[in-house]
């Protein structure tokens, strides 16, 4: 089973429809009344990382940027997280998963609020959960045909990482860093959301392509992105294959009208972020790649997949 | 490292404050603005449940009824659950269990809202979280001396279950049930706080005297539990030690004013759970128990610890 038919088949068993819920499973995170935004962000020892290419503390910055992640692609500000921890052994490893969670909290001033812990007899598992307000959240629906695409940072960074370590090299110092820090989109998020500017947000979590492909469904148009602007980060060593299917770059990707260019651009240099426009929307289904001659073409599943065979994916 | 001092480095290390939490941890659930209640719980394979004792779904639910208890020991009513599951293989069991969390959730008309799921190289690792509402939420903390001590349904049922397969022998079918199917007492939770009768609350997950002794530090108080009170679960086979040791009853302990009786009575009929005053709050620390002569004395430390050796404790 793929991973994807797996989530589609839980989400089917577990959701019932609730009066008290304004946002549903399949989102980047659900909302309660209120604005109430929440999401969670599972990583497992030998699937998401490995403590000999990362340390406990890295691992748990990591997981926690990448919980926060999912709140800033909502445009929503972090109020608190919580924290469960499976732990081999005695347990002392759990204190520098926690130090390196707190430390992804502190860039957005959430603290960790709740948890629980346990003995494993098995890997490390860390499952933080974030808890955010937006009004309004943006979602994965709203895009437009006749808008722009745009992208936050640089893309591929952290897939090359993982590339480097799986075929036991060492990673470059850049694209390591990638992995183990993911950035700090908060303030972009939430700006974007606040200005409503974007009209459909993402992370990019499990590739760019994966992700377009997610918003192009959830909005009901193509996403055509033009491979010559795509950011590739300097640690893919111009590898455009990482940048657009290479995962866990945990930057935001967002839909939103032409005109509002000169605006998005205001906004990156506000926070200190840059900015590309990497394609347009377009009517249609699904995602297309656009070469400098303008050839276009449908790209492969591609994207990472926890469930795929450990030996025949790029996921660790 | 004891459970409970792992849990308190946690927390020194993860919490920072911030205006945007009401109560944040120690306590059963954290609360944020709005009355918005949320709490966490992680049951992993092997050391919470087994495979070969119970079910998949009846381990879902079991993970789902007891992370719904901590919202009913806050008086809150549940708006919705976030399921993350690490599971071996091709991922198939992830649909049995997640069929357990949702039977749980339907109990109180909770739907699964969001969730990740990942590949285990090891156990089955479920952590479920869930958010509601409370107006006002119970705390631990607000236990009075010459109040009296109530507590719901029957006690050490799920002990003796555990203490039944670590013996390598079958449990007694009362006791198996117990164990695999906590009780639902969320109706019983909102209604002693919207009354605004329950003036402290726990739920028992860890044993009658762990939890009993959780209320006395929260409140600068000491409770007396009159042991001929307990009352102990059928499957305990009259072994009091196990209704006042053993834990994951998910039963709900509080205190109220003596006055309260008749209110405490009514609602008991109402929600058709029964309670029994087992005790009264004292000027004082810590717990102690009074046998039928009216001596005392003070339980050892007890309750579960999934830190402790697996060989010596009570816990699986």
């Amino acid at each position: 089973m793929r991973e994807s038919e797996l989530v589609e088949r839980l989400v089917a068993i577990g959701w019932r429809g609730s009066r008290s819920v304004i946002l549903g499973p399949g989102d980047d995170a659900a909302v309660l009344r209120g604005g109430l935004v929440l999401s969670t962000d599972l990583a497992v020892e030998g699937v998401h990382f490995r403590l000999d290419w990362i340390s406990a503390e890295e691992a748990g910055f990591r997981a926690g940027a990448a919980a926060l992640s999912d709140l800033a692609a909502m445009g929503a500000t972090p109020e608190g997280m919580l924290v469960s921890l499976a732990v081999p052994g005695d347990g002392s490893v759990a204190a520098d998963i926690q130090r390196g969670i707190r430390s992804a909290g502190d860039r957005v001033a959430a603290s960790i609020i709740g948890g629980d812990v346990s003995r494993s007899p098995g890997p490390v598992v860390v499952d933080v959960v974030v808890a955010g307000r937006a009004r309004p959240p943006v979602r994965r629906s709203g895009a437009v045909a006749g808008h722009e695409v745009w992208v936050s940072g640089a893309l591929g960074g952290s897939a090359a990482a993982l590339e480097a370590w799986s075929a036991g090299a060492r990673p470059d110092a850049l694209a390591r860093a990638r992995f183990a820090q993911p950035p700090d989109r908060v303030p972009l998020g939430t700006a974007l959301a606040s200005a409503r500017i974007a009209r459909s947000m993402i992370d990019t979590s499990d590739g760019l392509v994966a992700d377009a492909r997610r918003i192009a469904a959830a909005s009901g148009v193509r996403i055509r992105i033009v491979e010559g602007r795509v950011p590739a980060h300097p640690g893919t060593g111009g590898d455009l294959n990482l940048a657009l299917q290479g995962g866990e770059d945990y930057e935001l990707m967002f839909t939103a009208p032409a005109r509002a260019e000169d605006r998005i651009l205001a906004i990156a240099r506000e926070v200190s972020v840059p900015l590309t426009r990497i394609g347009t929307v377009e009517e249609g289904t699904g995602v297309v790649l656009e070469d400098a001659q303008g050839r276009r073409t449908t790209p492969g599943p591609g994207g990472f997949d926890h469930f795929a065979d450990p030996g025949s994916g790029r996921a660790p």
